[in-house]
């Protein structure tokens, strides 16, 4: 079959990387026990726990669906409700879910302006009902970096984890741009995660090179007691386990989901340069990841698809693009040749 | 890392045959739509239709878990239940994960001596109870090969979905060794599924020589309805489809998966075959797939544990050997030696 | 026990009406079979048969949460969504109750300034987004009354349910009022439900003066199928079933219900007159049902309350006032005295 | 309508008891804040502290399915498993309820040949599985009396309780009919409950001669944290919930939940003497508590029937009497007279 030119709509329409190719065939040699007994999901989670430098239990799933939504499951019940901004892809993308796993925890949504929750707006639906008839808000889920393409730094993670202190929530971080947010500030894994006080971590794969899988990362081993039974319940528990954990060691053992994360952050920017003198096209918000967000009218949009792009429009009507580890400058260069074309 | 000597005790103990490997290669070029809107995956589903000569609809998701606890929930309602084997791995293995994807339909067990499912057994169950105190049966799930390592024939599949038909029973099968079933009968896929009255097949990939990966196969499309939802829902929609979708490719297009199949089922005869005469050991029922069932003294199974063999024992104490795609026979003929020096 | 004096901050402090009680007590002689196989239920059906002049199914459950929320479930699929107002009761005081129920179903929330959905609201929800990663929209919630006291006229009702044929989605009716819409509009009840498309009405007994149950009335009988096992599974499904379909029994062949709604909506109606000139005070929004929104500053409402009243705030600060089928108007006159006293 | 005369099919066909009508209308009066915030409620639980000698937690919900699925769900999650008897109620009567409520616990059945659990079976099921493909055992439920008509003395009930704490399991026990066992062994409640090892009791009050209730006795508080916000999700939440609690003041003030335990007992008693003698009747285990089961010929059942008689027969085709409250003796003659004439 004759593949796709590369497009911009999803940073998932990227293919494996070859760090993580040369693991799976890397570990396809002889037998191996299943279900995790293996010594290459024993070396993944030890580098997870070398990574962020910190004693954390690690999990090996299968997407980034089941990774938060086991994830929030584990910290909430059914009762209770679990605070996220209205952009979070657990509200807008995951078709319930969330709900489904936790067999009824209700999202409790925050407007905001750039994708980013705050701690007012925590405090504001922590406190906003305590009553029995509203579900008691018990854990807060940010994304890192954010839907909307952005970076909370360090600090502003703690400041969000002191507020969920304060009401005793738990914070749970979608990372399923983790290594994005990483590349994009220069900070460490656990500068961003437990020193800033998230509990658990959902560390996305997927997007970072991978074929498929997703790591769900406790800091607190209190907390993962029995996740095991959980994933294995709610059909995330691979037989072949090593073919989901292989992949990790070659990422995190080469430094490649830093590497893919930097270059398509780089590409990112690169187009947001591009395109910034462009007239009737305008940047929506900042680039500080692999998103780049365009307001332009229906018109300039309809003639780029027209002209075989792909991309997805959102409110407001800014169509986004997407880099990923593979993303090529000429490529690149010809969406922006064919958007000044378009104006 | 230095991988495991071949063991038996279990066929997922095996990696990724040549074909699946091929094809996750030959599909990882380029960019391609995410979610299962790129080209392998109709390719994938399109080799289903031809495969079981039927306009059928097929869903690729993770794992068996999944597959089998996802279709049976699409067969009935919470309230409702699903008449099974006592050895069915839904009821021994799933840690409840039919109960949680379905919200709680209960499983009606069927004792059975050698893993099979009985009209009669369908029958009895159909009918003991008809007050809204009891779950109402609403589907059969009969396993092929079954978790004994036996198979119907497609005769004894027709005679349990015409029982199934007269108690308005849908029928479902956990083909997590499928193949194994085909290669020993030396039928059609078609003959021993839709044709016999099969609604609803969940076909193993990976025991069958995957990495990952199960299909889901309505053979009527009506009834396939908004499961792509229900899989979405449920953290089954992989968004790099193409790497669970190309290696079905692979393996029905070269006809790996039959051939995989065959070996593993003839290594199980030839284990059989030359354990026959030893002293102490003893044959559990029919050798007809992949599986082979000993009776042993303690002592005996014992010795053989202590010189590295790793296997299950069963209700009865019987040790299981089971054998995959890739099993060598110098390794089985070690494993024969090692249990003659144990007598 | 000292009874409290009578309050207005819900109808839900009333007691049971006479007639319910005397038809608990006339129930209470003799044996009879268990779980509605007892004449009082049979009776009490086709009370509502007769009421509705139409052959529907009835179930009597517990509580209103239940009531809604197994309708609901019955509706839709977990993966799929259920529109309605963001001041629905399912939204705003059920602790999740809907996606319990129904395992995750989603509530897609329609903005409204008077508390009633619109059709171009349902229009908008049904056809924001059509792909996989948000729930499929397959149920319309409406409240008759509304939460802010608001009626929907028969009219109103055949324009959301024709909108909901378009988008082919059902309309269900949370009538935990229904009968002060009823006695608020003085049409029919089938003029109000299935005549003006509704397919399903939970219709409310306990705030219309019984002391529990809430009845679940599907107008297309081949929409109930099963309802009684969904029912008994989810622990509404009463032993001693008698008790709660006598009061049923009481309410509609006396004319107690409309009776109880009318005095409950004359009592608003005669306290809204009441305060209409009081300075400081403002009727927030019509006075339709059986409930009075009063917009008033802080200060005066605090003196109120610490006059020994209780009452809720909602957003905006509006106090609501229920009034119901026991209402004493000397507790009003007292009422309206007190406010003056406290402006 | 004219009341059915007396049955002896469940005891769930008896009416009201005087004591809990009266409280009923005594409750009647005036206004009373809902949910649980009224005089009546906190009276009802302060009675249940007194009557069980201890600072428990007390809730009261609609039925006995509902009481003994939430319990359960409280003391596990849906990837473990709950320890009963083959013929424990929640496994054979409810459903699918306890799956339902607990999102999928799996019930881990232990066979029994008089209803009654054992220490060995407990042990047997607790730890024949320990691997991640089983639910973990994490609670044990048992009925007392049992459904089998049999009664646990206090001795029997700690030697459960303690095999539970050597296998970390809490004790859950389902009391639909405890004031039964209570009166049949003299003991107190707290002997037969907390000071014996009970973590949780379900106290059935429908069958004890309430029109509806049953409550949910937490004897740790800190297991009973947000059970509340469970009720409440799961439709068990009373909006007029004195009517819901008054009953038990006035069951238990007046002594009447012991004095109607004691009539139905004597009256099973009563009626195993009379037909002790009868040819071709055989009584089928001691008489413990309220119910007899009797072993006879079809030809004998089915002239029994057409007599008019209501019953059920159970496995081996025993046909069992509940007595209740309200028995009448006379009516316990005349089956016993028209017992004689059909053998």
């Amino acid at each position: 079959m004759v593949p796709l030119e590369q497009q911009f709509a999803s940073d998932n329409y990227s293919g494996i990387c070859p760090e993580a190719m040369a693991a799976i065939e890397e570990s396809n040699h002889g037998h191996a026990p299943a279900y995790g007994n293996d010594p290459w999901t024993q070396h993944a989670a030890d580098a997870f726990r070398e990574l962020f430098e910190k004693d954390c239990e690690v999990f090996f799933v299968f997407n980034g669906t089941a990774a938060n939504s086991l994830a929030l499951a584990s910290l909430c019940q059914s009762y209770q409700g679990i605070i996220c901004c209205d952009s979070a892809h657990v509200e807008t993308d995951e078709c319930g879910a969330p709900e489904f796993f936790s067999n009824g925890s209700k999202l409790l949504v925050a407007r905001s302006e750039d994708g980013k929750l705050s701690s007012a707006a925590i405090r504001e639906l922590a406190t906003k009902r305590m009553d029995i008839h509203y579900p008691k808000p018990k854990v807060v889920t940010m994304t890192q970096s954010t839907e909307t393409g952005r970076v909370y730094t360090p600090a502003e993670v703690r400041a969000l984890s002191e507020t969920c202190k304060e009401h005793g929530l738990s914070l749970h971080m979608d990372g399923a741009r983790f290594a994005n947010a990483v590349a994009a500030l220069g900070c460490t894994p656990a500068e961003m995660t437990w020193k800033a006080g998230v509990d658990v971590l959902c560390f996305g794969g997927t997007k970072n090179g991978m074929a498929v899988g997703e790591s769900v990362v406790f800091f607190d081993r209190k907390m993962a007691v029995d996740f095991d039974y959980r994933c294995k319940q709610a059909g995330q528990l691979a037989s072949k386990m090593r073919f989901l954990a292989a992949p990790w060691v070659g990422m995190l053992g080469s430094g490649a989901w830093l590497k893919n994360a930097r270059h398509a952050n780089d590409c990112a920017t690169y187009f947001a340069g591009q395109v910034a003198g462009i007239a009737g096209v305008k940047l929506v918000g900042p680039v500080e990841a692999n998103a780049v967000f365009l307001a332009a009218s229906d018109a300039i949009l309809d003639r780029l698809r027209a002209k075989g792009w792909l991309f997805y429009t959102f409110i407001g009507g800014a169509a986004r693009f997407m880099f990923a580890w593979d993303t090529e400058l000429a490529r690149v260069d010809k969406l922006v040749r064919d958007l000044k074309d378009c104006v």
